[in-house]
């Protein structure tokens, strides 16, 4: 095999030792963004010298690996104070189809925006996806969604017509889409595609956010069918990247397991 | 319901006008996008007018969204030439676990550069999710991660101590650890615990895989345990955000579908 570089952060010089430094600042910034998540550090991060015990490295690298969380927004550090969790995410869970307001149940009280919500003629590969003939109306929603005060996802979504206008005569602020149409269609939910991207939040997203230009946003597109197959729901999410998780369980005797 | 706009574009005057705009520019945008990494668009896309035509909007709010995909680096616009396809991107199953080369296979060939590759004592947050006593050595490798000449991922992986001091002997340059995992186990991989992020890169990450400070990146915590229910796998992925879609399908036939 291959080594190109042993990692000591002791036996090169200059340029090597500092790139060696950072490789290994991101080693332990990763791990540490991890725990900050899943709650096992508490709010407040132990101390330098016990986290560069733990991780077997410098104080300077452990720096260095503040620094990068902090950058990321993740954590305050102030002298005597020391380092606190800046910022709560949340778990969103990719293999069931639950609402926001489910998923983040016992987190508090999901509000929306709604900013649009009217028919529209459906651009071609919209009919498409929701499996209808092309220049059929389409029930449009357009909300900023909000965990108290603060904003977490703008979402778009396009619904299949007689349900959407069904959908439309609903308290949209304070219910999720995903219930409503199991209520209203009488079944559950079957099935989705995902589609999971990392984009830069444009000007006018930023704004509507909360968060800077070109701030790392999670795009979800989901395609979601009712139990009988029916597609009645294609959704473009934009979420904060500083607010919410994806997360997944996958297992070989799950009957979905497939070779892509 | 709650209707804050309504989005004709026609109605509000000055402020709202544009923001109206920037909304309808968003919307069609994320259709092209989903339209340039599956292919239906091919290499060029289609006019402004009908593009306008299709989406029932305006060709400034087209060209609005080009706009939008052109600063992500999606397409590339010229006089008289068109609109350009700039980026292929590759889909990543989240619903398999197999690695990035047999995900890539008719793309090209997955060349890894292994920055590091070996035994450290493993943090003690390590060992727990490995299931070692504290203390213990694990194995450590830093892959970044090419198809052709582009970079698309900077990996840093733990391995179990005694399969994964096997895994150091083989040619990790042109093998994925997955296979590797499993030839050597005997066993096939049997489950995973994922978790997605969007993260900015840092200015040492950003370097190493060609991007900007800054550009959003596809964060993948992974781990993966054998058949046996062995952990022995646990990886902090980094993927371009540019050039990764990770892309899953779920049922509610599936076992594994869960209520979080």
């Amino acid at each position: 095999m291959q080594v190109s570089e042993t990692n000591t952060g002791r036996s090169g010089g200059g340029a090597t030792a500092r790139r060696t430094r950072a490789d290994q600042a991101r080693r332990v910034a990763d791990i540490l963004r991890h725990q900050i998540h899943d709650g096992t550090v508490g709010d407040t991060l132990p101390g330098e010298q016990q986290l560069a015990t733990e991780h077997r490295t410098s104080r300077n690298t452990i720096r260095d690996a503040l620094a990068l969380l902090r950058d990321e927004g993740l954590i305050d550090r102030a002298p005597r104070v020391g380092t606190r969790v800046a910022v709560q995410k949340f778990d969103h869970g990719l293999d069931a189809l639950l609402g926001l307001q489910e998923t983040l149940e016992g987190h508090g009280t999901v509000r929306n925006e709604v900013r649009v919500g009217q028919r529209i003629t459906a651009p071609p590969v919209v009919a498409r996806r929701l499996g209808l003939e092309p220049g059929k109306q389409v029930v449009y929603l357009e909300r900023l969604r909000y965990l108290g005060d603060r904003p977490l996802s703008l979402d778009l979504t396009y619904l299949a017509p007689d349900i959407g206008a069904r959908v439309l005569d609903h308290d949209l602020a304070h219910t999720d889409v995903f219930v409503l149409l199991e209520q209203l269609s009488g079944q559950p939910l079957g099935s989705a595609d995902l589609a999971v991207e990392a984009i830069p939040a444009d000007r006018h997203t930023a704004a509507n956010l909360d968060v800077p230009a070109g701030a790392p946003l999670l795009m979800l597109e989901r395609l979601t069918r009712l139990d009988d197959g029916t597609p009645v729901d294609l959704e473009y999410i934009r979420m904060r990247g500083d607010r919410i998780t994806l997360r997944s369980s996958l297992s070989r005797t799950n009957p979905e397991w497939k070779v892509l």
